[in-house]
């Protein structure tokens, strides 16, 4: 039986973990999660589970919680996520969060032994050369759980890195790919968040709409995998059935495919290295495949320029587009100006090639902090 | 150095796989070919390949070769084939045989201690069983060279069969995909000699055609992985791009793709468990996907038939097809009559559960001898 802690057990990528979870009870023992502001939410998902540990958004609400579930252990806010990650038993901790906030409690379950199962990719992008050392340092496994690097990592499987060519992680082009440029002035909130494939949060449905979030996969790739960024490419595939290419140097390729179901990367990430029955098995059909265009999508360019770069830079860009994406959220800005804001940002900011988590932190905090004030003050 | 051995050498894949083998002599001794009745062709592997041991396919011209490589042990014929696959020396028997002429030698190979790199189809098709038996007995490797059993073999790589959902192997459905079988009736030889994407032997290119191939493939890999034939389907794919996909029981599929260039499986069979530097890379481009039409080709379900019932029924229908397509390469015979001949003599044969390999090679022989005097009279 594994011992899982979910952080972000709330929202999407977390109650689909809820549901492979249920799916075996067997297997797992839910110890810790962290919910939202979302009481009906949060009592449902309480009722259905007993832990152990469980992270309240905000302490206003806890006399109520501490009544009704009185043999659970109720902490709070960011604290209370470091405290979930420290929990003194070991198992695998996996990491939903949206955004920045993800960095600190992943480093702190990797220093308390936990296998990582992450889904936020944030956690790699500001951090993946101290997170990577981490991981080595511990002992721990990190275990991908975003579709195209499961999908990477079942095709690597058995395979040596001495091998690989190249990978390929495969693009929808987002809710707004049937647009070109000029016409994207006027996109509103409600278009930008309607995906063609993928049932997912707000922040990575934008992501995936600016294309940014095929940026910030391709340095959490560069990470996973220790691959250069010259052997990352991106290609457009409106279908979202394969998820990951590697081709090898001798000529062959090989591809994972599924259903758009976040749930197969999440099983296969807490199963591993197991497979685990599940119904909904792909019925195959013709496949599209276009190069990435980079005209079209300019933060995947500035996103692979970043990753070159390396050090502080890749925090003020997701740092950038998170507050941006939080100000479009907000109706504050429009839909170009997420990527003039992130461009912008990345311009201006100073390099640092070597930065300690805590300047990571600190710049991650600044950098949201300043947009956000400029932009809220229109 | 592994030492090699080629039964086809001059053949298409004899050819290649001295291609491959060219690539990188290090890597490589070519200890024994067989060679065909082209001597042009024979002599210019002779003046490249320095061998040990050479069949030649009869006895005429024996004086000419041995005074002209005086260094190379000649022997003949069907025996020839045999004395090449018992040479006291281990390595690595490539079979690029065409025909049931492959079994014997493949069988005698085996037990002197050599691995097989199959290229021969018809070697598992006639005895899967006694092959597979042989395999596990003296511990030798089964290296899979065709392109689809190649991908299914690199798709499994690292995982275990109990995962296995499905296996399919993809069909370009051949020179004659575009006509509808009405219009079967007046298909010339040259006609069903065209393959939309491979360059290959003659009897391979018209078995294509007939998409008894794929039959073939379907008993092949049947032994190669040892899976029943309801996890083992087929799809039409326009483009053969993918060879093979493997489906999981978790939702997870799989897939290996490659230019279609038999170099590229040769080279995995040969340099294995090492993959080299290649030139020919795929360009990923739109790729389709049809279900298989098993009316449009009757010879793929009989040949689900046939390799269930198992037995000799495989070889029955192996050596009709066998001398069916030599009649129609020959003019004897139109192109739907191969598949009548072939579906008449399966139906009328009885059957044997248990077949010795003497009792598989007599019933090859005389099956073969009858379809061949019945319709040569004509």
């Amino acid at each position: 039986m594994k011992r899982i802690y979910i952080l972000g057990a709330a929202g999407s990528i977390g109650e689909q973990t809820l549901d492979v979870i249920s799916q075996m009870p067997d297997a797992f023992q839910l110890v810790g999660i962290s919910l939202s502001t979302d009481h009906y939410k949060n009592q449902s998902i309480l009722d259905r589970f007993q832990v152990e540990i469980c992270c309240l958004r905000v302490s206003d609400d806890l006399p109520f919680y501490e009544h009704k579930y009185p043999n659970v252990q109720f902490v709070i806010g960011d604290q209370g996520l470091l405290d979930i990650a420290s929990y003194p038993k070991s198992g695998i901790l996996v990491n939903a969060l949206s955004g920045s906030a993800g960095l600190k409690p992943t480093m702190r379950a990797i220093e308390s032994g936990k296998d990582i199962a992450l889904a936020n990719k944030e956690t790699l992008v500001m951090a993946g050369d101290l997170v990577i050392e981490a991981i080595q340092k511990y002992g721990v496994k990190l275990l991908p759980v975003d579709s195209e690097h499961s999908a990477l990592w079942q095709t690597l499987k058995g395979e040596s890195m001495d091998d690989v060519l190249k990978i390929i992680i495969t693009a929808s082009g987002g809710s707004l790919r049937h647009l070109d440029r000029y016409q994207l002035d006027n996109v509103t909130l409600s278009d930008a968040l309607k995906h063609p494939n993928w049932s997912m949060g707000a922040k990575i449905t934008i992501d995936s709409a600016t294309m940014m979030n095929k940026g910030l996969e391709v340095i959490e790739a560069h990470h996973l995998f220790g691959l250069p960024y010259d052997q990352i490419e991106t290609i457009l595939h409106d279908e979202s059935v394969v998820h990951g290419f590697v081709a090898f140097k001798d000529g062959t390729m090989k591809a994972s495919l599924s259903v758009s179901d976040m749930r197969i990367p999440i099983a296969y990430a807490l199963h591993y290295p197991k497979r685990v029955d599940y119904p909904h098995h792909l019925e195959l059909s013709n496949l599209s495949f276009k190069p990435m265009d980079f005209d079209r999508f300019p933060l995947l360019k500035l996103s692979y320029e970043v990753g070159k770069t390396g050090g502080l830079l890749p925090t003020v860009m997701n740092a950038a587009n998170e507050a941006a994406v939080k100000l479009f959220i907000h109706g504050d800005i429009s839909f170009l100006e997420i990527e003039s804001i992130i461009i912008q940002t990345v311009q201006n900011h100073h390099h640092i090639l070597h930065p300690t988590l805590e300047e990571i932190i600190e710049t991650d905090r600044s950098i949201q902090k300043h947009i956000t004030d400029v932009y809220r003050k229109r």
